[in-house]
């Protein structure tokens, strides 16, 4: 991608953070990037005008989805433009003359519960702090923006750890360039509806990569679902889709955009 | 159900706990409930034999799935042999003596993210500690246990809160009363797989009443799935489980068991 000149980038997190890599990852290097604190404010910079995209993670290869921002994609109104994965490399990152030796304590921030992390948050802190005795666990990107000194690199438990970010925007993207769709939609509570609703997109070749689901407020133990569409909008996957919403009781397309993932890199 | 004589029935969280009514409310008032600081140590006090059964949280109909359980499902030997749900009703709870007027501070213990909180136990700190001015939200249970005084009761923000239990035991239980099997399996990563899965208990009319998807470890953007299966596991659901291991990866039959929720009682 690129040519991200001026563009302002609304992720969770300081500065450093891997939403921020996984932002210039995939918007260039001359993105502006705009910290929010937590992700209904990442949602609201953008549908408030404050930024003109968001970097949302909705999936991580080892925890799982992020389930309240697949709630927030539901009820926001932006659209789903892009996606992008990062492999998370995590580093132990402490004040420049500090050595494994001289370490007795390291922190790494969780500021929301399970799903937001300031690691990056947690360098800067540590910097200000001056301690030869601390250090944090967060990204390259972090000790390079604050200052620090990687001691360890490559120091997660598992290497397969990806996370996997939605861009947002306020308008949708070019339909021309996308070959994969997220929509969200919610069946009557009939015995084998959403096996008739899959088979829309079985019978059209349009193959499906992720299925999610969520409770419905108000209605115990029916759910809202969250499909990821393989195909062309304009061809079989949208003649699916268009069916598919004659047979919801209500439904949203959260966008069409060009398919990010393929295969991750080795490790 | 009841006849809960004598049954250790673990709970995640102090006696008085959520837990700790849909078991009483399962499996009869005689039962000896095993507290348990958390979910780790509730599937392990049945796998060990500390407890008989386990009570085990896997669903709430605001906040959704209770995912790290899904995942301990497949892990542990432990079979599903019932279920439950439970409306949560919250309660201010504060000590004999003092009213809503001298309550300046109201605690809540979360003790794990999200998941597992131990209100039960803030009650119990509350009336070991004393003062007038504080005051506790949980169970009506965990006010009668610790003798604390009802000041409120209803005070949840969405009278549709429910709480689905799974029981657990190290056997499997009676084939006979069961209507509903749940079952984890891994597919090939290929199109049209998961939808294939599903037409194995559509065509048979095997209503699914839960999906559900989990990260593969080592193999990113790959999934566990998790069905619930209405229906025979003698009769048509049966064959379809059958069919179903012969197209998985991998598949284990978590429990068979007599479905018990229905709709919830009106609020």
């Amino acid at each position: 991608m690129g040519n991200g000149q001026g563009l302002k980038v609304a992720i969770q997190g300081e500065r450093g953070a891997f939403s921020n890599e996984a932002a210039v990852g995939a918007l260039g290097p001359e993105i502006e990037i705009v910290p929010c604190p937590g992700f209904t404010e990442l949602f609201a910079a953008v549908s408030e005008g404050r930024a003109d995209r968001a970097m949302v993670p909705i999936e991580n290869s080892l925890h799982g989805s992020i389930h309240e921002n697949y709630d927030r994609l539901k009820t926001s109104a932006l659209h789903i433009t892009g996606e992008t994965q990062l492999r998370i490399r995590q580093c132990l990152i402490a004040r420049p003359g500090a050595t494994l030796a001289t370490i007795r304590r390291v922190a790494s921030h969780p500021v929301e519960a399970v799903t937001a992390y300031d690691t990056a948050g947690a360098v800067k802190d540590l910097l200000r702090g001056g301690l030869l005795t601390q250090a944090a666990i967060a990204s390259r990107l972090a000790a390079d923006l604050y200052g620090g000194q990687v001691l360890l690199e490559g120091i997660e438990d598992d290497a397969e750890n990806y996370t996997r970010f939605l861009i947002l925007a306020r308008e949708p993207g070019p339909i021309e360039q996308a070959n994969k769709t997220s929509v969200v939609f919610v069946l009557d509570n009939e015995p084998g509806v959403l096996y008739r609703a899959l088979g829309l997109f079985a019978s059209r070749g349009a193959d499906l990569c992720k299925i999610e689901s969520r409770p419905l407020r108000g209605y115990p133990w029916e759910y809202s679902f969250y499909l990821d569409v393989l195909g062309d909008p304009r061809g079989a996957a949208g003649d699916a889709l268009r069916e598919l919403e004659g047979m919801a009781r209500e439904m949203r397309i959260l966008g069409s955009y060009p398919e990010g993932l393929g295969k991750p890199a080795a490790a």
